[in-house]
């Protein structure tokens, strides 16, 4: 069984470390896996994002860990959630928002044991949870069914009359690369700031220099510039508004 | 069998990739675990700490290889220890403390081999070490008993006459958080710097952009500021005084 | 069978978690490794050293899964190679050189399906490629043969008539020092910018604040400054010039 880690943690500081002891120690024949520990501090939606790019990529059985926790030790409550034949656990807080959205979703409240430490809830409870799901045991016996689990979801872009489609960006890459929650495919035109950007197959299908925006491979729009960062050229960041027109 | 790693490499430069490379090699059966690759470049007192909160979290038989050496290829000794079950390899300049610590610890001294690279013992030295351990060997074929191995522990608080506690920050986490030497509960005072700051259980029994002090994971008080970078806030850094009173 | 994933993805966006979900999905009895995600971005000389450094000490049967890829989804090949018993998938763009040198080397070109992301080949080429190599099936029947794959070496350091060796540096690690590519022991002085440092054994052998130059754990000169940068300290960086007398 594939148990994975995703959180906000960094790895300097050791708490990542004690989370992989624990697993270790109660989940001793899986296998772990990074997906990453550098979504920045108590980015919800940065950790949903990454989420819902890869959860559905693993196999069925495989245990999603994510902790990205700003209200640990409060009133959230502590999920585990079988979804489309995968498990996820995680806080309460819309980090699991890509498999709660699934029709199939089921969710039960993880009981927080009285010597869990109110601060570190991915060692003393999530992890132990998420041993337990590797091991095989059923959602149900890890806690009480849970309704209106916290799911969010990226805003929606809008269709405008003339055909223009409003939206904004919803991320930026590790690249300057900026994604939009646009679908668009090549032969329109992005519209962001004073600029109009050509809707192109790649990157590399525009001079060097030149903006470019491609369908990303999660299917929306995003804006590039080749080697070097669009967001840093253009001055734009999650939030800011951009739109496309179908047609050149 | 579990691998531990953990160093001050970074991955970039594919030095953490040829110690895998050995290890992958040299101890085919074993688990590859990451514990962090991101100590500050010849910070042994993190490594310590880091290694400190994990290393019993593991099972009985893991081989923890901890490579944070600005002495490599001088006079300092490269150890391997065994410690409550578990082995750990590592230059002997502190960063085993925790293992060493225990009561039932044995230290061997591992040969440096003519061709290891006086740069690289984590490559030649450690990591060939490690695989030995992973594959069954006893610590005692793999080098001569040590005694006098260097330990480091973290600065003990001081109890003064009229019940306050004083101590130091001795490390910052990722998200700005200071930890101190000082263990206590929810109820006391932290005082640092001008600021007076209550102890609670955990970081949102305050109101949003208010400092507090809550029992860290470990035990230790540390003092935060929700969603934000407390020691930013408050101009703070490792080696830093703080005192507390058990009493608010 | 082991499978490395060496990028410049980064892990925060999701992108290498993708790559691993098709791993574990397409190659499921396969051990994941990461070597690095954290090579600067589009930097395909470090992906090559970082690979250089360690793609021989992997077993034979290891995949090793490169992806650097400024020119994703344009005119650039996607290859699979075997070279002594390893494989190796990545972009026709020199990333794969160190494999692409040795003498029994294989090379074919991977057919792109129609589906695939013209941004993400590594997780819709490159990964299942991979997975493929890991679940037994030959090179042959991933594409078909490719001559004249772009292979970028190191720049070659010179030997003048007075036996100085002129070269240059060719990477910066993490710690500051300075690689370069000029083959040496202890005994020469390296010349470098106004200074002339000493070639010795190891870091230690010169006073705390003294520059020092050493034979690097793969056979070239550094140089190095005791816990301290050495490229801070010297305002050097890539692409510098350095001699070096074998005499000191």
């Amino acid at each position: 069984v594939v148990i994975t880690l995703l959180t906000d943690f960094g790895t300097a500081d050791g708490f990542v470390a004690e989370m992989k002891g624990v697993l270790a120690s109660e989940a001793p024949g899986a296998t772990l896996v990074d997906l990453t520990h550098e979504i920045p501090a108590h980015d919800i939606d940065a950790a949903r994002m990454a989420l819902a790019r890869c959860w559905l990529r693993f196999p069925p059985g495989t245990v999603h860990i994510v902790v990205v926790d700003p209200g640990v030790g409060g009133a959230r409550k502590a999920l585990a959630v079988q979804s489309r034949d995968r498990f996820l656990v995680g806080p309460d807080n819309g980090v699991l928002s890509p498999a709660l959205l699934a029709r199939d979703a089921r969710v039960v409240a993880l009981p927080v044991p009285p010597d869990a430490s109110p601060t570190f809830h991915g060692r003393d409870v999530f992890a132990p949870a998420g041993a337990r799901l590797a091991r095989g045991e059923s959602l149900a016996t890890l806690g009480h069914p849970h309704v209106g689990a916290v799911v969010l979801r990226a805003p929606e872009a809008t269709r405008h009359a003339d055909g223009t489609i409003a939206g904004e960006i919803v991320s930026v890459d590790r690249f300057g690369n900026l994604i939009t929650n646009i679908a668009g495919r090549p032969g329109g035109t992005v519209l962001i700031g004073d600029a109009q950007i050509p809707v192109r197959r790649t990157y590399g299908d525009v001079a060097d220099d030149a903006l470019v925006a491609v369908p990303s491979s999660n299917g929306f729009l995003e804006v590039a510039l080749r080697g070097v960062s669009a967001a840093a050229r253009l001055g734009l960041k999650r939030g800011d508004s951009v739109a496309c027109t179908p047609q050149g």
